[in-house]
């Protein structure tokens, strides 16, 4: 088969330029690529046909922020959350020791079964990051992992200090051996930029090492509170900072002008019961913003980009498009990437349909798992 | 087969008196019902074994308040009241008119799309109202609809007072003619106390005439603002008051000497961003709360009770043990069911299997599809 042509689509969001949501449309997937959006009635022949009934049909998913190397949960820490109760024994250092402990078998076997949850769901394509080794191996050992799943790997050694150590020594360990055996799996580095974690001059440290060593910059910022994370973003050229939960003028200025995308977790605000970042005021300051799960054991353990979407919409203030932009285009941007994310002549053949006949849907029925990636 | 051993099972939850929740545990279901239940090194044998692998088994959901029988949805109005914007077009009259429009056959294949969604993420039991008839044809072929599906069938003539008439008049065709046609099919009758819907007086007329053809009686009650339902509730000897998000003492008291579950439904506060109702305050009142999704086209287009436990850890101070139990065993007190919500000796093998360790998994892992029915 070299041609497929996708028809009776009742809403068919694209992002093309020109007509980024059709109505009554049809596509055509040739290797894996569209090479033709437009009207059902105008579409041209194939050498197959599928009929979607009506049915909506998306870009597949683009999660730009995961942890999904890792082994072991964290439910007794989260019902100790919920419930106001202290527990002593949480935190991200039990995932680090669990995930040192486990094999790479098991490392591999948990992060293909999260990512097909995430398939499952509609998510295309994922970023996974490393940050629960925080040794050369382990970190390694994650990278590699992370690198049969997915092209967008993100080293994640400065995810925090490990027992042990102290923040100048483990910089240097980040930035020199540490840095020299995860670059080849990596294309990304990211650092933790937070009260309590790096500083701006530690992650500085760390993000121009692995700038020089070919990589290309994200970073974790501005999530627990005010901080230097976001101008650090800007001053660096990192492609987004996410969490972006407490922002002054300036930081939301920062974003807007350096063409910072603002990579919003609305799962981890859910699960920590913590204020919602304003998509709102991003979006009309002229930012960007990508929306995605932040899949981890501890602050985030949905892997669903549809509930990210409802909660976006009832707490942040974004519209279903708007929502729908950030969980496709949004995320590609964050990723830098032209090729996913949306589905205009060129793009990848990645199509989600969705039991609904409107992307409102997504938000309107929250929870409800009406999205599958279209098999081909 | 006559006997079936599930084994293997990381936790169990059964509600059963003495061991609620059993770790490492069996079960033997023989004709669809549960006959045995204990720690896996004790089980007896069995025709056949099924080993789910450690993951956790807990009741099918009993979904104890829902409106599925309407044609049409209502997006853009969901979409309209998101952004803040006005409406006029929408509200229950809008599925009032598409519903009349619907044939038969499409009326029952949209209640069999949606009962198959809530199948899909482990609900069991499903009660199901009329009320977006408002006729007398309409409403009984809406509960002659009903009936195909489930036993639980409630009739909600008094949803709304439809156009064309006033409310003295419609409750006499309500009381009459309509509860005639419609009684054969509905178990229950159920009634919106609040204001600019029923009052107590015409919902007090309306439920005692259901009682008198033998219907048992729910109600929709507090769900606006303050107002006389729930104390009417428990005048009537109702077996559940359902919304109550504006309850005070005196309501509180009365559900809990009463004996009136409080039916909670947090989609409807998601969805309408509306204050959620304050479950701790009920449960340390000692009143019994069931969860349940209203699934409908307006306010709570949701069909996973997933999602609501989710919610009601998040929203309204339970713990993931008391939601799974309002979830389950709630749900099955709200419909006076004792074979449904539990998993004792006796109860239908109703069974559902986590793709997780424990049952904490449903509020830790929101948006997740993680529960799928046992098919057998």
């Amino acid at each position: 088969m070299t041609s497929l042509l996708v028809t009776n689509i009742g809403e068919l969001v694209s992002w093309d330029d020109e007509r980024p949501v059709l109505r009554d449309a049809a596509l055509v997937v040739e290797h894996g690529k569209v090479t033709w959006i437009g009207e059902r009635t105008a579409a041209p022949d194939a050498d197959a046909v599928h009929d979607v009934a009506g049915a909506a049909v998306i870009p597949g998913f683009v999660d730009s922020h995961t942890h999904l190397v890792f082994a072991g949960d964290r439910a007794a820490e989260f019902e100790a959350r919920m419930a106001g109760r202290p527990y002593e024994a949480g935190g991200i250092r039990t995932t680090v020791a669990a995930t040192r402990a486990a094999s790479d078998e098991q490392l591999a076997a948990n992060v293909a079964r999260h990512v097909a949850q995430m398939r499952a769901q509609g998510t295309t394509t994922v970023e996974i990051k490393s940050g629960y080794g925080l040794t050369v191996h382990d970190e390694a050992r994650s990278l590699a992992i992370a690198r049969q799943f997915t092209e967008e790997t993100t080293f994640l050694g400065a995810h925090v200090v490990p027992d042990g150590t102290d923040v100048a020594s483990y910089v240097d360990l980040v930035t020199g051996p540490m840095l020299e055996a995860c670059a080849p799996y990596a294309r990304w580095i990211d650092g933790f930029c937070e009260e309590g974690a790096f500083g701006a001059d530690e992650a500085r440290t760390v993000l121009k090492a692995g700038i020089a060593v070919g990589l290309e910059v994200r970073i974790h910022a501005n999530q627990l509170g005010s901080g230097p994370g976001v101008q650090l973003a800007a001053e660096v050229g990192a492609a987004a900072a996410d969490h972006c939960t407490y922002l002054d003028d300036a930081d939301v200025a920062a974003l807007s002008d350096g063409g910072v995308v603002a990579g919003l977790l609305p799962g981890v605000e859910f699960s920590t019961r913590s204020p919602y970042p304003d998509a709102r005021r991003l979006i009309d300051a002229g930012v960007t913003v990508a929306l995605a799960t932040d899949c981890n054991p501890g602050s985030s353990y949905t892997s669903s980009m549809p509930f990210c979407i409802a909660l976006a919409v009832r707490e942040m203030g974004m519209t279903p498009l708007e929502a729908v932009w950030s969980a496709t285009r949004g995320g590609a941007f964050s990723l830098r990437r032209d090729d996913v994310g949306h589905l205009a002549v060129g793009a990848k053949a990645d199509l989600v349909v969705l039991d609904a006949p409107s992307h409102v849907h997504l938000a309107y029925r929250p929870g409800v798992p009406i999205a599958s990636v279209l098999q081909m």
